[in-house]
């Protein structure tokens, strides 16, 4: 018997777990697909209903207990983005801690917030899907499109998404997004990959309507408060096969909307990490949207937009999955 | 003899003080203008030559010594936004403090940062000068545009703009600024500017090459590294005459290249506040900067545009002048 390639294992792995069916409603874990060695997830949570400030710690898998980090070495900071400044340093206490198998938290008494709040930037990347840039008939770009969100706007993976009043055209977008690890300013490509943490799911929830008034600006339309639900876990690098070859998908009320692969990003981690730092220093916890595959509810004919009520998931290989009722 | 309106004294005394000549360069003081009652400067600052953590502070004038407020009253935070976030009680300690005379440190040992730095937002307003629509040819706004900086393009009053040699077309951009002191969303015009702390000036780096590029979205153009000088102070809003009719210049290598009135401001700072709050939650220590005046390099026939060597001073009566080099 020949050992399949990991790339065609996995395939084998989601087609069989596809078949299983459908999965339950914002039941953590139902398809957990971290299987490669023993995938670093970190997190940072609450216990549940308290509203202090949140503590770090590591999804032992996708709806996994949580390993307390901050417990279990109480000298680590208590954000993501002061954990991620502790460089490998804190990586390697927080390997510790995943091996220990001390300071467990049911899965049960926690609630997730977004992996990583208040980073100094937000950096979303406009049309970065061939097969997105064919569903709108535009050229695919020869730079990156660079825009932003506002921090304010990130919410947690399962937390609700607002419908505002102030717009009738919200759409759904799955993304990747990575987490910048190490400052950097003018990074080479060859080197870009040494100042990224990991990667992470994202919904680039845009109100289409705004898109196109403010004059033509994106900002207004992308970073409506709850517009940035991010999650669940930050999968560190070296936990992730190949983050250009994921299945991504996005499901709204069950229905697959979305379903494409990374390997049809236009410009890949390496290149967007290089682009985006000739302008800007890049800090630990700066987090990258890299773009939507196509399926978003705009170019369908007719046009579909969510409407409270309705329930997004969005899901990566290997990653996990959002969800996200509208509301 | 018959007492002059507010308006003209304030204009008396800067042709008076025009008459006087050429001010010294980056001589902190020589343009103090803030002569209205106890203004109340609020700064950030470190001791000279020190790379520390700053300190928050009160500048007794526009150049003028600063009390240490850590040290008057050491249960205070050491950052503006939680300051801010602090509210009239911390606003009150600062007034006494004011008054105490005490901890007061010489101008000559302390170096000024940005009054903020780390804030949520930084929200820009392209075209709300109704003059700065006339040189450009273009229809005067409907509704704000609203664009953004990172928080890492901010630096200091006095700090250098490093010219990126990425761009050829660098440009200058005096504009009025303001900061939340209190969390709110869907704010009314009528109670807008109780969620203001105060006012301070800005500059608005902007890039036209990228300007052109970037699929037309300005982000990158106004978002290099030191494109955001920001200062010298936050001038609570009880110490502005009237934030709408204050000169606003802006000089290089001491030509004045914009010279006009914050009257000329089409969406004030009520009406901005409102606007944005539709779309996001402000945060104590969110920073707006509300559009420029004529005179901006790129409309000049021919253009020019800034180049290493040059000194930029953007002034705002009342509030101070920033002075930065081109490195």
């Amino acid at each position: 018997m020949q050992v399949p390639a990991q790339a065609g294992l996995f395939k084998s792995l989601r087609q069989g777990l596809a078949q299983l069916g459908h999965f339950d409603w914002r039941r953590p874990g139902s398809r957990a697909l971290s299987t490669l060695g023993r995938a670093m997830r970190l997190v940072q949570f609450r216990a549940k209903g308290s509203a202090g400030d949140p503590r770090i710690g590591l999804e032992e898998k996708d709806g996994g207990n949580i390993v307390d980090l901050n417990a279990f070495d109480p000298s680590l900071p208590r954000t993501m983005r002061a954990f991620l400044e502790g460089g490998d340093a804190a990586l390697a206490v927080a390997k510790r801690a995943q091996a220990s198998g001390q300071h467990v938290l049911p899965r049960a008494e926690v609630a997730l917030t977004a992996p990583v709040t208040n980073p100094d930037k937000v950096i979303c990347v406009g049309m970065n899907y061939a097969d997105h840039c064919l569903e709108q008939n535009v050229k695919i770009p020869q730079e990156p499109i660079i825009f932003s969100k506002f921090a304010s706007s990130i919410v947690g993976p399962y937390d609700d998404i607002v419908h505002p009043a102030e717009s009738s055209e919200v759409d759904w977008e799955v993304e990747l997004a990575f987490v910048i690890g190490k400052q950097g300013k003018h990074i080479q490509e060859s080197d870009a990959m040494s100042h990224v943490a990991g990667f992470t799911v994202a919904h680039d929830v845009s109100a289409r309507d705004w898109q196109k008034r403010n004059g033509k600006q994106w900002l207004l339309s992308k970073t409506f408060d709850t517009f940035c639900p991010l999650g669940p876990a930050l999968v560190t690098k070296d936990s992730v096969s190949d983050p250009h070859n994921l299945g991504i998908r996005c499901r709204v009320n069950g229905e697959t909307v979305q379903d494409s692969s990374t390997k049809q990003m236009i410009f890949r981690t390496e290149a967007l990490v290089a682009w985006v730092s000739q302008f800007v220093t890049l800090y630990p916890g700066d987090i990258f949207l890299t773009g939507t595959p196509p399926g978003v509810g705009l170019f369908r004919k007719p046009p579909i937009f969510l409407k409270r009520g309705d329930e997004v998931q969005c899901e990566i290989d290997e990653l996990g999955a959002l969800r996200n009722k509208v509301v």
